[in-house]
């Protein structure tokens, strides 16, 4: 039986990979998209997430609204670097019509929260944003936070920063979320920039997706190579850009793509070091861990996974 | 054959355990002691090394004297935290003979250089203080860099920092030295408070020494009791002290006491996070990695190492 899971994307183009990860994987039944804030406004992520489920012709997955921004703010802009990386309408300027559908009715919060009380161990939430929704599905019924299995893309244990020297950009975004459900949740794989930036895309393979002469293939084309070339300016010594979202979802298809280690996480929200995800020094010697933090990744095999499930799915939509 | 051994010690009371530890050791032939600054003055450390050196019979190991503070700096002061937590003598006031040997002539960075070039492979370092002494020596001999085998105690990868959320004291009274050592060293083992933190040692243990009525035993159970006391107040939610420098030693022995990750490491010199131990991103997707940080360690086979063999020593020293 398929893996249940719910996404909660800022889509975002390495959202906008995951997400198509996720459709073109058979071991995977995608039975809603949650929305938040980030690389775009939550409008423009929830825009982006139906376009590319009517481009892909899966119209009968929900698109949820969260929450707009984090608790501890009055509201949210995008940043000029997020915009510079994702382009203006998030998905590196790539054309997809105005979709048909519309927002489903009901919160994000009350949908992950049911969903989680529904399918149990069956279901997995990856989360590639801030962790606003989480946070607030936490609140709002604790045993969320028993029985929810969680995969996020953020953070950085062994490597520095991206948007500081030690903080990455969805914990950023909501450190006080983010630490909330490192304290709280009992089952959390944290995929960070210490595998992320292993696993890097060049225009060899997002030619690969143009010469398909499909809507699907141009969409990935386009959007990757907005990405890819904003990555020559911000990371110059990778050599292509970082799969982020999109090794979340492998993981969550295939864990044993990334090795881990066991750990009780927290995040810094006071101080110089605000955002820093790193290990809870007060239950370093628990000897129940709740988290597994990502600290190596099988890159062959996970690029041959990306390339061979994302080009058929382009080939998929003419 | 028994492993050669240099330590370059702070003599400090867990660096008093760490020495102990190699001459109680069979597998290693401790060839000698160099000396920094840190957790006490340079001459400080060097008194505490010589007398450890007759209380143990061991007056055939020579003390080098290394540099006495950063080269950044100008000059040297004990923290008013190290005194604290090791006490004005460094040895947490146990009261040990006026050593009748005196520091060896030469230097410590000369000896350093020419013990690796002599023993190669059949050497290694473990050093347990600041890192100046050992980047001293690669500025001297760039050959040292590539040939040493060294284990540090030192930093903080994965748990906050003990003098700031983000340094170790060790890296901290040095950072420019430890980033040098980082980048330029081929085999470079870090024992950071990641796995010391887990290797605790509380006064039921410190009793077994004292009842042997020894001078060995008054010894560790004088020096270590004071450290431990200190550790009720550093951090009272651990229940005993860190094994910090023994720990290092330990691993010198015998690796598979933690399991590391390979990993390209740096230390932040500049800005708000200075002092602390990171993955270099530079080098993330190098192939060759230079350091083995430890993440993981086995407390419990380390502690019956550490109690079997200091409690021998102990016994011998009537």
């Amino acid at each position: 039986m398929a893996k249940k899971i719910i996404l909660d994307l800022d889509t975002g183009v390495d959202d906008a990979l995951a997400l198509s990860y996720a459709l073109a994987s058979e071991e995977l039944d995608v039975i809603g998209v949650t929305g938040t804030y980030g690389n775009v406004l939550l409008e423009t992520g929830a825009r982006n997430n139906l376009a590319i489920l009517e481009l892909f012709g899966r119209t009968d997955v929900p698109v949820y609204a969260g929450l707009p921004h984090a608790s501890t703010r009055d509201g949210f802009e995008v940043l000029e670097i997020s915009e510079f990386i994702h382009g203006k309408n998030g998905i590196g300027e790539a054309e997809l019509p105005e979709p048909a559908g519309e927002v489903a009715d009901g919160s994000a919060v009350d949908f992950l929260i049911d969903s989680v009380k529904q399918h149990g161990d069956d279901l997995v939430i990856v989360a590639t944003g801030p962790m606003t929704n989480l946070a607030a599905a936490i609140r709002q019924d604790p045993g969320f936070a028993d029985n929810a299995h969680i995969v996020i893309m953020g953070g950085a244990l062994t490597v520095p920063g991206n948007v500081a020297p030690w903080a990455e950009a969805n914990i950023n975004q909501d450190p006080d979320a983010a630490d909330e459900l490192f304290r709280a949740a009992r089952d959390v794989t944290m995929i960070g920039l210490d595998v992320t930036l292993q696993t890097l895309l060049t225009y060899e393979e997002t030619a690969k997706w143009r010469e398909l002469g499909t809507r699907g293939g141009d969409f990935l084309a386009v959007a990757t190579d907005y990405y890819i070339k904003a990555y020559e300016t911000t990371a110059p010594h990778l050599g292509g850009c970082g799969l982020h979202d999109p090794l979340a979802v492998a993981v969550a298809v295939d864990p044993s793509l990334v090795t881990c280690l066991d750990i009780n996480m927290k995040v810094d929200t006071e101080g110089e070091t605000r955002g820093r995800t790193i290990g809870n020094e007060e239950r370093l010697n628990d000897p129940v861990k709740t988290a597994k933090v990502a600290v190596g990744v099988d890159v062959e095999r996970f690029l041959n996974e990306l390339m061979t499930r994302l080009t058929k799915l382009a080939e998929s939509a003419k």
